[in-house]
């Protein structure tokens, strides 16, 4: 039988005991932020649990990661150190693991036998840890704070934030888009994982209204360029790594050993302006002008540079979801062809199966919509390659570094990962509960949603959400 | 007469009492970090003086600011704070100040009568500003460290890093080397500074060894991607505005109130890559190839790609120049053409007269040469323009982050500001104390310094310096 709480926790939640991501939480809106881990509808005060003094290994006792207003410090003492807080989390929060084993194990004329003999064995010895948290109201009701009363903050503090371009669909998408058919994908994009530095300051958490941003755009003929509220506003459906220990400037982290530097993962939504994007970040030199006339697309360019960040908002979901989490979920890795260099080519090379799902709530709205469903499956480049090939240069990460994915589209038209791609550039409607959109309108809620599904239990992510409101 | 301290400072030095530049030091390896100002040969420790209860106006008195490891807390605190810490510097820094204007303002047969009277208010008043540093015997000891004794560092977190490619002869250049000279420059880059993210992990004081990145280059035929150390490394010469108190997500900054948002300069050398970016950054269609072909050219892509930072290294200077103290040496911004856009119009807008200078020395060598002198006041884009298209998509900037102006090429061959072009892409070998160099090589080391110019006085930047280390 599956471990399990004793906290009540239904089939559909995100957050059984089998994932306890963790995240940063107010409990009162005036109380300072401190780390939490999801559990049901409750989150547990890891602050509190640390204060009680039960983390109690050897990694975590005594230390006061649990103390800070964000997970860097936490982040930085590494895999050992994460272990550790999962199996003394899950050993706090487990409930009649035991009685439920011995129900299994034996039959019932034997159950009560056993359990005296379990009764005798508590008398005798200390009280054990799933007792520590479950038979102590007075700590139960200073660390678990129902879910609905409290607000989650950014996990991290950000340093650095790099956004990948990893899935294989939606770079042929594009590439057929702006360049057609016959040179949709680079030669490099296959022998690299191909990244962009992204902005840190702009990224927020899940449920932070968007502003549409202003800029300039493509002008038409020879008039000034276009100066205003963006017209084609998009989301990109992205995971991102969040980096843990990190390297030192000038050493490289072997692509084997990547996977002790990921923490876990988040979802990502990088709001793009694609036409503000496509005037700013372009060589669009006549020769340009030609190519993509070929095309059938004049103000457009090379994939490359549209998925540039630009830096009016990235929104992340509270929850960071561990990698020992997803564990269950592993799955192998497409088959790379070319194979990849030797710094890059993994002795097990995995992905994760998580479901991927975005839905658009237009303004005064009862219901949203599901415009795609996807998987984190569908990367080519997996995350630890991510990871192994952004060092190779000696480039040091740090804790809290964050590693978007880029896009994730699927190969059918129901699981692209932008309205870019759902719309073809606009050339097509999407429809959406009676009404229909090209492009993201003022009013509308982006809800992205994200889990792996195990035997009666799902590994989620939450939500990771985001409204448009109208520039100023 | 101009304003002069009590501490000796030669004509040559960058640091007299008008430039006071900030930085971040240690007086003894193993002391905590802390603010300081240049002054002369020695370094003015702000703890020291703060804690003294030196500070005594509006808006630094009582503050922290200065007890601190690094200058964000003081950024923060915007203009007024920065102009205030200007004066109360000047002040406890200068010397026979009043006596020399007594000089000026009286012939030499009333001096003594007004020295007398001078003494008289003396054993009235307080002890002046000017003497409570100079006359105090224990604070100088304890706060004038010699700067040949301390160690600098990085004077700011810097949150983001921002790299601009604002100085036209250096945007022609790389057009007419990649692009042939019909389309040397996209017709956006008149519309609008600019820009790419960089990555701010990798971003170094001045003195750290910069170690030769690896990574994969271009491919020859059909054999994989070459892969080893960077057989193209560069230096590109920078400067780089630090952002003052910044502003809120959603909320652009006028561009006639930027300047408010800058604190100062320094020096950056943007460490490059060549061949490893070319490879890495680039839509390599076919289309693109024979487009390079047309400028002689097949393994390089166009200019807007060769400027991604590349995450291996970015050096700046450790003294970070005030705007207050550049002001003498404000000049005409070039007449931009065509005007820009309403938003990106100043009222004034202005350069700074600053004088750069590149020296190369190789390994083993006693003598450094210049290679390259330039002028920060060739930028085509001024850096308020640079912050307010930086904000107009709503973008935030916060306190300490790093604005960088773009490699700064002057029109004549001698003032390019990177081997790139001063070798024009390798075709042409520098001359350099009796030995040649197309791109660096191991063991060179690379000085940037700066100055301005003033009437028996310079305000300068000290020195940003790397030495390159061979990959491991």
């Amino acid at each position: 039988m599956a471990l399990k709480s004793f906290i009540e926790v239904g089939p559909d939640s995100h957050f059984p005991i089998q994932n306890l991501p963790f995240g940063i939480f107010k409990p009162e809106p005036t109380s300072p932020p401190r780390p939490g881990v999801a559990i049901g509808d409750y989150v547990l005060d890891l602050s509190t649990i640390s204060v009680s003094g039960l983390f109690e290994g050897p990694f975590l006792s005594g230390s006061d990661c649990f103390l800070q207003p964000n997970l860097n410090k936490f982040l930085a003492l590494g895999r050992p150190a994460w272990k550790e807080a999962r199996t003394t989390l899950q050993n706090l929060l487990s409930g009649n693991i035991i009685i439920c084993k011995c129900l299994n194990m034996f039959n019932r004329s034997f159950f009560f036998l056993v359990l005296l003999i379990f009764i005798i064995f508590l008398l005798f010895y200390d009280v054990a840890d799933e007792a520590k948290l479950r038979d102590n109201p007075n700590l139960r009701e200073k660390s678990l704070v129902p879910m609905s009363k409290v607000e989650m903050l950014l996990p991290i503090a950000i340093g650095d934030y790099t956004d990948f371009f990893s899935s294989m669909h939606h770079a042929r998408n594009c590439g057929i888009m702006f360049r057609g058919p016959e040179n949709a994908i680079n030669p490099n994009w296959f022998q690299l994982p191909i990244a962009y530095h992204g902005r840190s300051s702009s990224i927020v958490v899940s449920g932070t209204d968007i502003i549409r941003p202003r800029g300039q755009g493509h002008p038409s003929g020879n008039s000034p360029p276009y100066f205003g509220p963006s017209r084609k506003l998009d989301f990109e459906l992205e995971m991102a790594a969040v980096v843990g220990p990190g390297n030192e400037l000038g050493k490289p982290v072997d692509v084997n050993e990547a996977g002790d530097h990921i923490f876990g993962l988040v979802l990502m939504n990088d709001w793009s302006a694609r036409d503000i994007q496509a005037w700013e970040y372009v060589p669009l030199g006549p020769f340009l002008g030609k190519s993509f006339g070929k095309a059938g697309n004049l103000t457009f360019p090379p994939l490359e540079f549209i998925l540039a960040d630009f830096g009016f908002g990235t929104t992340i979901s509270p929850w960071i979801v561990t990698l020992d989490a997803l564990e269950p979920f592993a799955c192998d890795a497409p088959k790379q062809d070319p194979q990849p260099l030797p710094y890059l080519a993994e002795k097990i090379s995995k992905n994760y199966d998580i479901s991927l799902e975005v839905q658009i709530k237009p303004a005064g709205q009862e219901d949203s919509c599901v415009v795609t469903r996807s998987n984190f499956n569908h990367l080519y480049w997996t995350v630890t390659q991510q990871l192994a090939h952004h060092t190779i240069n000696g480039c040091n990460l740090r804790p809290g570094d964050l590693l978007g994915t880029g896009t994730i589209s699927g190969p059918e038209p129901e699981s692209y990962g932008c309205l870019l791609e759902l719309t073809w550039n606009g050339q097509k409607s999407l429809s959406l509960n009676g009404t229909t959109r090209k492009f993201l309108e003022d009013g509308d809620e982006v809800v992205f949603s994200g889990c792996s599904k195990g035997d009666g239990y799902k590994v989620g992510f939450g939500t990771c959400s985001g409204k448009i409101l109208p520039s100023p």
